[in-house]
């Protein structure tokens, strides 16, 4: 067992900070102006960046990073909502796919400029361009790091 | 309202699935080996870093970054499990002391090595020391601006 040094332990405690706070701020600013939380309102900005409006449930929980079964329960609070339906898909009985419908694409575009702004206060307005490239370099390296782990969905 | 730019979009887009995938990862690895999730687990380190185990409630709350209320649930739990026991402050009436138990201090002494084995394989090896003192760098600047926005802890 490997533990950590004390600069590594210093930047670890610092980006889980990020993953506490800046996650939390933007949940409390979506809870707020539009009444979503962060994964529900990135459930709809993806499906709206289909032409079509519409995703298979497991295209979905992949850019959400949901598990089947927890993305379940996120559509159908959606869906109770009247933001997104359920149908089978044409191309292949087993599979479900989620549609955007017309309420929730208005809600999206009702919440994104608040969103949006609060993105800009917290993080895009502190950095130069080309510190945010280094920012995203290095966050891709963590989710490769992640999507090629064993831990990713493996609870339910 | 001033949209994102193609690359400021991107840079954003990464840092979120940082915080979706990395997050749900670690939570997931936590509650498979220690039965205890993201936050828990960081209260207890938390308080095990004070030389005698204990913490203002107020002072616990700012280390998570959880609001009162919600550290008050958090607390609540570790407490029906035997980790942690509240006690009034001695120094001042009006305050709760969260303190960390022997049993809450053994969960915490297990649970870390896998736990810090996952950090080192989703975040700490991808790096050298000198991208790890960016990253840090660059964490800190953005929980600079989350804790001067209004939006922390507005919502309890």
């Amino acid at each position: 067992m490997r533990w950590l040094s004390r600069d590594q332990e210093r930047a670890w405690r610092s980006l889980a900070l990020v993953m506490h706070q800046l996650r939390w701020a933007l949940e409390c600013q979506l809870e707020r102006d539009s009444e979503l939380s962060f994964i529900e309102y990135h459930a709809l900005a993806r499906l709206s960046e289909d032409p079509d409006h519409r995703l298979r449930m497991s295209e979905l929980a992949a850019v959400t990073n949901a598990s089947l079964s927890r993305l379940s329960h996120l559509v159908k609070r959606l869906e109770g909502w009247g933001y997104v339906r359920r149908e089978p898909d044409p191309t292949g009985g087993r599979f479900t796919i989620a549609v955007l419908t017309d309420a929730g694409y208005s809600k999206l575009v009702a919440s994104a400029p608040a969103h949006v702004a609060a993105v800009r206060q917290l993080v895009i307005d502190e950095f130069s361009a080309a510190e945010l490239a280094q920012l995203r370099t290095m966050c891709e390296r963590i989710t490769t790091r992640v999507e090629a782990s064993t831990w990713k969905l493996e609870l339910t």
